[in-house]
C-alpha cells in the first residue's frame, strides 16, 4: 500500500547530506513530492523537510537514514493525521472564532478536543460547534492552584499535540510551560520584541508608533520571548486611540495565529536557538 | 498679489473652533484649498492645517485668528519656500543618495546646504551633485570636542530648518539636540521601540523575528525615543543572516526617511506629547 | 434629550462651505466629535461627514443646512442604528463565517436578517447562530426565474439596508442590481481591474503574477466594474498553484469584505463617478 | 584553485533528479553552499539552482551532469562576474537614479556600459557618475529608423547581458525585442495585468482603485505581457489625483525594478511558460 510521509531531519551540517538523503529516498523507490532544505552556515546546522510517498517500510527508512547521517541527527517520519489540539481563551472571540470557522470548513489538519477558558463568556460560541467547553475560573485561586486545575482539564482530553492560546490573557508558569514544551502556541498582540507584557496597544498608543502588529510564537519560560513563528503589521495613524488600535489589530492577530497554527499542524516548523526555520 | 500660505493651528480644544477659523478665512476672502483637522479628545487638543490663497495681509489674518482662538493658541502662517537643510551621514550611501536624487529631480521643497560626515567616504558621491561636503572626523576627539566642531560647521551654513541624519551613526548629546529641537530627523534601522541602540539587524537576527523595519523620528534627548514620524516593515525569513537583513532593510530605511523628510518640508507634522500628528 | 447624529453632505464645491456648515452646527449648539471633509477640485465636488451630538431638532438642522448650502446639496442626517442586512453566499464559508463571528461579538452595527444561498451547504454553519437560512437552488431554473425567487426571499425580510455577497458566485442581472442600487456589496477575489470574471486565481496563476488580492465593491450593471470600497494584496510566488493561491487569498477576501461592510454600516462611504470617498 | 560557480538546471521532471545532481556534486568534491529546487508538478518541469565551490573542472562537471540528466536538460554553469548592462530611460530620473546610487555603492553585480535616452534631460545626472550617455532622439524619425539608431548605439557597447528599461516610455517593436530575448527588463507602473498601456496612473485614478503598484518584467512581443519578475503595491485613497498617485508610485517602481535587476544579475530567475521561477 502506498504510504505518504513527511520526513523532517535536522543535524550538524556536513558535506553530502542532500546526496545521502536523496540517495536513500531513491534507493527506497520513493517519490519526493516536495523538498526543502536550509543550512545555517553560521551555526553549522542542516534542516530538511521532504514529502515522500511510495510502498516502503518507514522503520527501515529511518534506520537507513540513521546509518547515513551524523550522530545525533534528529530524524522524524510523520504520517499526516489530524493533530489533537486544545484551544485556550479568555473573553475575546476573534482568534477563537477564526479557528472554529476554519476547522468547520476542514481547512485545518486538526481535531479540536476542547476549549478551556477562565471565563464562561465564550461558551455559547464554542458549543454552537459541538466542541467541549471547560470553564476553569481563576477567581479566588492562587496561580498554582488555577494551573493545577487547568492541567487536570487538559489531561481529560488525553494526548495533546498542541495547545493554542487564542487570546488567553493569563501568564503561564514555567512549570506549566515545561509540561508542553514547544507545543504551546501563543498570539501576542504586538510585533515582538516591541511592547512585551500587558496591554501592548496602550503601550503603542503612548509611544506614538505608526505601525502595530501581532506575533505568534511558541511559549517558553520567559514571557513573550519564545521562538517566533509568524508576524505581521498594519499601518495606523494619530487618529486612533488605543481601543481603535486594538480593534484594528484583531484582524492581524487572528490571521497571524491561524497561519502559525497551520504551519505547526503541517509539520513545517523547526525550532532551534530560540528561533524557527519555517518551510512554508 | 495672490498669496499662498499654510496655516497651522494647535490649541486647547473647545466648541466652535472650526467655525471660528473657517469664518475668519471666509471673512478674509480666502480660498481654502485643503483642510485637515484633528481633535485629540483624550488630551483636549485641537490641530488644524489649511492651505489658503487670496489677496490678504498675513499679519492681519494672524491677529484676527489670535483674537478668536483660545489663549496660547499656536498659530503659524507659513509661506512655502525651499527649506534650508543639512544632511549628516557616516559611510552608507543609500539614504543620502536617495535624497540627492530626489533633490536633483526637484521633488523636495528644500535647498541642501551641505553634507557633514565623520568620514570622507561619501565625498565623491556628494560632490558630484555640487553640494558642499564637510568631513569632521571624530578620531582622537572626545564627544564634546567632536560635536563642537560639527556645530561650528553647521553654523557656517547659516539658518537651518532641518538637520537630516541620513545614517549618521554616532550618538548626539542632549546639548547638541537641544540646539535644534524638533528639527533633527533621524532614521533608525528598526521598527521602534524594538531594537533600540546599536546594530538592530544583529539584534533582530538573534531574536529570530519575521519582520524588520525602519523608523524616522525627531531626535530628542533619549536615544531612539523621539516622536515617530514614519515607519514601515518588510517580511524576512530564516534564510537571511543579519547582513542580508541589513541589505534588505536599506530599501525601507531610505523610503521611510525620505517620506518623513517630505512631510517636514511640507509642514505636515505637528509634534506634541512625544508623538506626531501627520496630515499627509 | 441628547441626540447623536451622523451628518453627511455632498454638493457642488464653493467658497465658504466649511464655514457655513460649522456655523450651523455652532448655532445649534452641537458638539462636533469628528469631522472629515474632501474637495474633489477636478470635479468641483464637496464632501463632508460629521458626527454631532446635542439637544436639537434634526429637521430644523436639516432645513437650516438646506438654506445655506448650494441647490441640490445632498444632506443626510443619520441616527446610528443597526443596519438591516442580508448575506448571500454559495458554498465557501470563510467570508460568511468571518461576518458571523464579528456579528456574534457585537463588532458590527448590523442585524443579520438572514442568509440566502443557492446551495444548502452552509445551512448548518448559519443555523448555529440562529440566523434564518434560505436555500434558493438555481437548478433547473432560468436566471430570471431564479432571481425572482431570490427577490421574493429578500422581500420576506422586510426593509434591507445592505445585501452582502459573501462569495455568492452567480452573476446578478441589471434588473436585480437596480432594485438595490448602491446597496449590494460584493467581494471579488482579485485586485480589480485585473482578472475580471470567472476564476481569477486561475487567471492569476496563468499570468504568473507575484501578488494576488481582493476587492470589495458596490455592484452595478457591469460585472466587477462597480465603485471600489476596499482592496488589499498579498505576495505569492512560483511555488503556488492556483488552488494554493485561492486558499491564501481567502484571508485577504474576508478581511477586505468585512472592512468594506463596516465602512458601509458606519455611513463612511460616499459614492460618485463610479468611485468612493471613504472617511475611515 | 578554488572555483565558485552557480549551477542552474531545468529539465523534464523525473524521479531521482536531486539524488543524481547532488551525487555528481559529491563525486566532484564540491561544497554546496546554497541549494534551491522546484518541481512544477502540473507541467512536469524541474528547476534547480546551486551555488557550488571547489577545485574542479567545470567542463567535466557539465559533461557528467549531461550524462545523468534527461535529454535536453538545460544546464548552465555560471561563474559570477559583473554583468554588462545598458540602461534606457526617457525623462524621469527615479529608477535610473536608484540604480546609479546602488551601482556606485557596489551593491549591483554589474558594469553599467551606458545610458541611452530619447531625450537629453538625464545627461547631467548620468554624467556625474562618469557613465556614457547617448541621446537618440526620436523626433522626425519613424519607429523603425529610431530603433535602428538605438540598436547601433547598443552595438557600440559590445556584449550586453541585460538592457534595463528604467522608465523608457516608448514601445519597442518585436524585431528589437527578439534581438535581446529574455534580456530586456522593463518596469511597468501598474500591478499588471491591470492597466496595460499608456498612463496607468490616470487609468487607476479613473477606475477609483484603492491600491496602486508596479511590475518588473521581461519584455516580449506583446506590450506589458512578458514574464513577471517582481511586483509590489501600496495603498492609496480618494484624496489623491493621478499626479499624486504617480509621485507615490515612483517609490514602488524603483524598488521593484532594482529588486528584479538584482535577481537577474545574480542568476536567480528561470523563465518558462511566460512565467518566472525566482530563487531569491
Amino acid at each position: 500500500m502506498t504510504k505518504y510521509y513527511r520526513v523532517l531531519i535536522d543535524c550538524k551540517d556536513e558535506k553530502g547530506l542532500v546526496y545521502k538523503i536523496s540517495k536513500t529516498f531513491y534507493d527506497f523507490g520513493l517519490n519526493v513530492e516536495n523538498n526543502r532544505e536550509f543550512v545555517d552556515a553560521q551555526n553549522g546546522k542542516f534542516f530538511m523537510r521532504s514529502e515522500v510517498s511510495g510502498k516502503f517500510d518507514p522503520d527501515a527508512l529511518k534506520k537507513e537514514l540513521e546509518n547515513y547521517l551524523p550522530n545525533k541527527a534528529n530524524i522524524r517520519l510523520i504520517e499526516p493525521r489530524p493533530k489533537r489540539i486544545v484551544l485556550m481563551a479568555t473573553k475575546e472571540s476573534h482568534c477563537l472564532g477564526d479557528i472554529l470557522i476554519r476547522h468547520e470548513a476542514n481547512e485545518l489538519e486538526a481535531e479540536i478536543l476542547g476549549v478551556i477558558s477562565n471565563y464562561d463568556s465564550l461558551r455559547s460560541l464554542v458549543e454552537k460547534f459541538d466542541i467541549p467547553y471547560v470553564c476553569v475560573s481563576h477567581e479566588g485561586l492562587q496561580r498554582a492552584e488555577h494551573e493545577a486545575k487547568i492541567l487536570e482539564a487538559l489531561e481529560q482530553f488525553g494526548d495533546i499535540d498542541y495547545i493554542v492560546l487564542a487570546k488567553y490573557m493569563r501568564i503561564l508558569t514555567p512549570e506549566f510551560v515545561s509540561a508542553y514544551e514547544e507545543r504551546i502556541i501563543n498570539i501576542h498582540h504586538s510585533f515582538l520584541p516591541a511592547f512585551i507584557g500587558a496591554n501592548p496597544y496602550k503601550q503603542a498608543y503612548d509611544r506614538g508608533v505608526k505601525i502595530i502588529g501581532a506575533t505568534a510564537h511558541f511559549v517558553n519560560n520567559n514571557l513573550d520571548e519564545g521562538p517566533i513563528i509568524a508576524q505581521d503589521t498594519i499601518p495606523i495613524n494619530h487618529t486612533m486611540d488605543w481601543k481603535q488600535m486594538q480593534r484594528a489589530g484583531r484582524d492581524v492577530e487572528k490571521i497571524v495565529l491561524s497561519k502559525a497554527l497551520k504551519l505547526a499542524l503541517e509539520d513545517k516548523i523547526f525550532v532551534y536557538a530560540n528561533k524557527t526555520v519555517i518551510f512554508d
